[in-house]
C-alpha cells in the first residue's frame, strides 16, 4: 500500500478531477494535505453544497473504480507555459517554480492534468475506497491575500483504513460537542467582549468556583513544595524592559505603552523582571539558596487581531509562574523536583500521557557553554529519571537557555502543550544579580523559570474539553444539588444542606416548591455530579436519593455515608465519581 | 483659659518674636496653626540648627514669663504699606487681604509687630509653658511655589496640658518606630522601585505569606456569606470607558491609553464596568437576585509623582471589591448585610473603634430621586441597628449615589478610612441592565460597590503600623521557629516540625549547627510568635521550651498542648498569643 501522503495527495487531484468532470469549467489553486486528509481550493462559478460534496463524492469512488494511472511528465517553462496560458492561477505557480530554481512537472491522471511535484500513487486503484469523506467547504483566498479573488475550498478527511475515518470523524463530533466555548456558554463559566477588548476573559462566577478550587489547590501544592508566593505589579516603566531586554527582543509580543510624567509604563507580558527586581532588593549568601517564587501573575501580550481563539489564544492570561534562583550544585536537584512537581500537578487532573521536549542551545546564544551543558545535562537527567518519552530539538532552545516543553494528550488524543521548564542565562546577567558563595564571592545564581499548567485560562479551556463540562468532582462548579421533592420535605433538606456545607462543599439548593422534574434539569444543566432528591422515604429514614451524573440512580444512601463519600473525592481530587456509597456506610 | 486655637496662634508669634530677639534681622512669612501645633516660614540667613531650636525654645520661655499683652491695632491701607514697605512678603499679604476686600489688622506682642487677622490670647501669661515643644525645621518655598526663595519652617507641638503633650510625643515616636516603609524593610515584607515605576508594589516571600493569609481569609469569608467570586481583566477598550462614563467623570484618575490596532486600551482604575459586562452577559429574574460578586482586582490610578507614600499612597492597588445586584425589596436586608460583614471583618483584625460617615444627595445628581431616598433610608437604617457612631455628609456623596464611609482608629488613635458601601445609580442605567420582575416587566436592579479592606496594598499598610509588626499569629508570616540546641537535638526537632507543619503554619527551621543565640536573635528579627527551643530535656520529654514574642518564657509545654494552642489561635484568629498552655494540655 503507498503512504498516507501519497494517498491524500492523490484523492486531492481525484477530488478536482471530480470537480472538472461535473461543473465542466473550474480552474485550480493549490491542492496539499493536511494533518488528517487535504483540500483542494476552486475557482468555480457554482456554488458548491452539502449535496454537491455528496455528488462530488460519489464520482470519486467512479474515478477510484476506473483505475486511472498516475503520470508524471516533465516539461520546459515554454511548454508549460504554453499549456496553462488561461490559467492565471497556475500561470503564477509557475512563475514561482522558476524563480525557485526548480523543475517543472505535470501529473496526468484519466482526462485531468495538473501542476505538481508530486509524489503520487501510481494508479487510482490503489487508494483505499471506504477511507475518505468530503467534509466541508469555505471561502478562501487566493495565495491567502485578501486583495486576491476567493475561491472554494474544499476539505476532506482520508486515512489507510475506513476504522481510522470512522474513528476520526467521531473525534470531530466529540470536539464540536466538547467546544470550549459552547461548553463556557452553556455552563455559564466565562465570556469575552470583544467590544470591549478582544482576547480578554471575564470568569463568571461558575467559572469563577473552579477557579478559586483550581488556585487554591495550585497554592498549597506549592507551599508544600517549597515555594513562596509572591505578588508584584501588572506594569513597569520602560527602565525595567531597557534593562531586561525585553523591548528589544520580545517587543512584537507587547502591548503599546502608556505615556505617564513623560515616562513609557508597559503592561507586564512577563512576570520574571519583576521577580528579579525582589531578588536584588537584598543581599543573598549561598545558604539562603535555593529560592523557588511562584505568583499567579497576570500577563498581557499582543496577538493580531482575528488570530483569538476562545481561552486557548487570549491577549491577557495568568501563568502559573515561578523563578528558581539556585547554585550550580542545587541545579540537578531543583531540575528533578521541578519536573516531578510538574508531573504530579499534571497527573491530578487525569493527564497520564505525558512526553516532553528538549530544546539545547543553538547558535546564537548568551551565557557560558559550561552553564549550558551543566543545564542541559540536568534536564535531560530529569526526564530519565521519571522515564518521561521525549524527543530533543538540537538548537532550538530561545537564545537565554536550555528547556523542557511537556506535552499531555487529552481525552480525543489531542497534543497541549503545558509545563514549561526554562533555564534563563540572560536576565541575571542584565540585571546583575549574585549571592555570596562559601569563599566569599559573588556569584550568578542559575535563574530557571517554569509554569506547570502554563496558562489559567488556556488550562481551563483544555479541561472543559478534556472532560466535556463533567468536571471532577473537586473542580465542579456545583458539587451537589439539594432537591426536597415538596414543601414539607424541606425540613430534613435543610439537614442535608447544612452538613453538606460544613463540608464546604459548593452546593445548589433547589428550596422552591416547583416540578420535581423541572428542578433535576435544572440541576443536569450545570452537569452537576450528584443530586440528592429528599421525598418521604429520605426524610424518614435521614437517607438520600442520589442522581449521579450520567444518570445512575442510587437509592437509600445514608446522609452520612454520602457526606463521607464528598469528603473522600474532595481529598482525593479523583477524577471519577464515587458510585458505590456502600463502602462509605459506617453501620 | 484661652482656646487651643489661641494658644497654638500666639505662640507662633511668640516663636517669632524670640528668633527677631536671638538673631536680628529676620523676616516672616506665615505662620499658621496644625493639627498639633504651629509653624512660622521665616526668611533668615542663619541655617537653624537643633541647637537653636533648644535656644529659640528657652527664648520663648522667657518671653512668656514677662507676660507681654497681644495688642491688636487696625490700620488703612497706607499705613499697613507703610510700616511693612521693605518687608516682600508682608507688602504681598497685605495685597492679598485687600484682594479679598478684608481689613488689615496687626498685633503687638512686645517689640514684635505683625499683620494678623488674630485672634491671640490676652496675654502670653496664659499660654501653659510646659505644654509645647519645638520639634523640626524644614525647608519651605514661600507661597509653596518653586520659583520662590526658600525659607526655613520650624514646627512646633502645642497642647493645653504637659501630660497631652507627653502623650502626642510618645504616639510621633510610635509611629517613627512602627513606619510601615521602615517595618516593611527590616521584616521583609514588600518593597518599591521607582527606577521601575513609581507607587507599584513588590510582596516578597514574607510579605506574600500575610497576604496569602488574609486572601485565603477574605474568599472563604465571603464564600461563606454568600458571595461569588469572579475575575475580570486589568484593561478594557475605550468603548468600555466612555460606556461607564469613566471617560468623563474620571480621566484623571486614569492612565494615558495604550494605543493597539488603532484602538485605545486602558488599564482599568476600577472593577465596576468589568463586572456589570458579566451581568450584561445573560437575562435575569427577580428569583436569580441578589448577585453579591467579589474579586480581589488590581487597579491602576494614576497619581501625581511626588505624592505617593510607601503603601499608603500608591499607583497600583488590589481592592478587595464587590457588587451586589438587588431589586428595590431587596435593598435595605442587602445593605444591613453588607454592613454587618464589614464590622466582621474589621473586628477580626483587633479594630474596634468604628465610625461611620454617610454621604447623601448632592444637588447635581443622576438617578431618581425616590432611589436615593430608598438607598439613603437603607444605609441609615443600618448604621443605626448596628450602632455604629456616624456624622451625616449633607449633600457629599458622589453624583451617582449616596454611600458609608467606615473608619476605625489603629493603636496610635489614627483614623483611617477603609470600608465603602456606596450606591450607583449611573453604571445600570449606561449599559442599560435589567431583571425581569414578577409582573414579567423588566426592571433596572440596585448596584452596590463595596470594599471592605479596601485596597489589600494601604490595609496591609495599616495593619503593619497597627501592629508594629508584632501580627497576630494566623497573620505572621512565619508562626513559630524550631531551633535544635545542637545536632543531636535535631531529630526531636524534627518530630516537632512534622507535627507543626502537619497543622499548615508557616514554620522557620533553623536546623543548621549555629550558636544557640545567634539562631535565637535571627528568628527575633522576624518577630515570629513562638520561638521553640529544643535541647536534652525537650528531647527525652517530648515538649518544647516556648520564647513567646515580647521576651516571656514557658518551658516544658508537651509538643501536643503547643499544637493545640496553635491551633486554636489559626481558628479563632485572636490578635493575642496564647500564654499559658496549661489549658491546652489534655493530660
Amino acid at each position: 500500500m503507498p503512504g498516507i501522503e501519497e494517498i491524500r495527495h492523490s484523492l486531492a487531484h481525484v477530488m478536482a478531477y471530480a470537480v472538472q468532470e461535473l461543473y465542466g469549467n473550474v480552474k485550480m489553486g493549490v491542492g496539499p494535505t493536511t494533518d488528517h486528509g487535504f483540500y483542494y481550493d476552486l475557482d468555480l462559478e457554482h456554488r458548491i453544497t452539502d449535496e454537491d460534496l455528496k455528488r462530488i463524492q460519489d464520482k470519486m469512488q467512479e474515478l477510484l473504480k476506473q483505475k486511472f494511472d498516475f503520470v508524471r511528465e516533465e516539461v520546459d517553462t515554454e511548454e508549460a507555459k504554453q499549456r496553462f496560458c488561461d490559467d492565471r492561477y497556475k500561470m503564477e505557480l509557475i512563475d514561482g517554480i522558476l524563480e525557485r530554481g526548480e523543475g517543472i512537472s505535470l501529473y496526468r491522471c484519466g482526462d485531468f492534468l495538473d501542476l505538481c511535484r508530486g509524489p503520487h500513487v501510481l494508479n487510482t486503484g490503489e487508494i483505499p475506497k471506504k477511507a475518505f469523506k468530503l467534509v466541508s467547504v469555505a471561502g478562501s483566498y487566493w495565495r491567502g491575500n485578501e486583495e486576491n479573488p476567493m475561491m472554494q475550498r474544499i476539505y476532506g478527511l482520508a486515512f489507510e483504513t475506513p476504522a481510522e475515518l470512522k474513528e476520526h470523524v467521531r473525534l470531530l463530533e466529540e470536539m464540536k460537542k466538547r467546544d470550549h466555548r459552547k461548553l463556557g456558554r452553556e455552563l455559564d463559566l466565562f465570556s469575552l467582549h470583544d467590544e470591549a477588548g478582544a482576547g480578554l476573559v471575564y470568569w463568571h462566577p461558575k467559572g469563577g468556583r473552579l477557579r478559586v478550587a483550581l488556585e487554591d489547590f495550585w497554592r498549597k501544592q506549592h507551599l508544600d513544595n517549597g515555594y513562596e508566593i509572591i505578588f508584584t505589579p501588572h506594569m513597569g516603566r520602560s527602565w525595567l524592559w531597557q534593562t531586561s531586554g525585553h523591548l528589544d527582543f520580545y517587543a512584537e509580543g507587547m502591548f503599546a505603552p502608556m505615556d505617564i510624567d513623560e515616562n513609557q509604563y508597559f503592561i507586564k507580558p512577563m512576570n520574571c523582571p519583576f521577580h528579579i527586581m525582589i531578588y536584588r532588593n537584598g543581599k543573598h549568601s549561598y545558604r539562603d539558596l535555593p529560592f523557588r517564587w511562584a505568583e499567579l501573575g497576570t500577563v498581557y501580550r499582543y496577538e493580531r487581531s482575528g488570530t483569538m481563539h476562545g481561552l486557548m489564544r487570549v491577549r491577557g492570561f495568568t501563568q502559573d509562574d515561578a523563578h528558581i534562583f539556585c547554585t550550580h550544585e542545587q541545579v540537578e536537584e531543583e531540575i528533578l523536583r521541578v519536573l516531578r512537581f510538574s508531573l504530579q500537578i499534571l497527573r491530578t487532573f487525569g493527564f497520564e500521557d505525558i512526553s516532553a521536549y528538549l530544546s539545547t542551545r543553538p547558535e546564537k546564544a548568551v551565557g557560558e557553554v559550561a552553564r549550558w551543558e551543566v543545564a542541559q545535562k540536568s534536564l535531560l537527567r530529569a526526564l530519565e529519571t521519571e522515564g518521561i518519552p521525549f524527543g530533543i530539538d538540537e538548537g532550538g532552545g530561545a537564545f537565554y537557555g536550555p528547556k523542557i516543553d511537556l506535552k499531555v494528550k487529552d481525552a480525543m488524543k489531542r497534543e497541549w502543550q503545558l509545563s514549561t521548564i526554562q533555564f534563563d542565562f540572560n536576565l541575571p546577567e542584565r540585571f546583575d544579580i549574585s549571592y555570596t558563595a562559601p569563599d566569599g564571592s559573588e556569584q550568578r545564581p542559575y535563574m530557571v523559570h517554569r509554569a506547570l499548567l502554563g496558562s489559567i485560562e488556556r488550562f481551563f479551556g483544555v479541561l472543559i474539553e478534556h472532560f466535556g463540562g463533567l468536571f471532577p468532582f473537586w473542580l465542579s462548579p456545583v458539587q451537589v444539588a439539594i432537591i426536597p421533592i415538596r414543601t414539607e420535605h424541606k425540613e430534613a433538606a435543610d439537614v442535608v444542606y447544612t452538613k453538606l456545607k460544613e463540608l464546604g462543599l459548593r452546593l445548589h439548593y433547589l428550596e422552591r416548591d416547583e416540578n420535581l422534574n423541572a428542578k433535576v434539569k435544572r440541576a443536569q444543566k450545570d452537569k452537576t455530579p450528584y443530586i440528592l432528591v429528599i421525598g418521604d422515604k429520605e426524610a424518614a429514614e435521614s437517607t438520600v436519593a442520589v442522581r449521579i451524573r450520567g444518570n445512575k440512580q442510587v437509592n437509600d444512601v445514608p446522609l452520612a455515608a454520602f457526606a463521607a463519600a464528598c469528603g473522600d473525592l474532595q481529598q482525593s481530587r479523583s477524577t471519577r465519581l464515587i458510585e458505590d456509597f456502600s463502602l462509605h456506610c459506617t453501620s
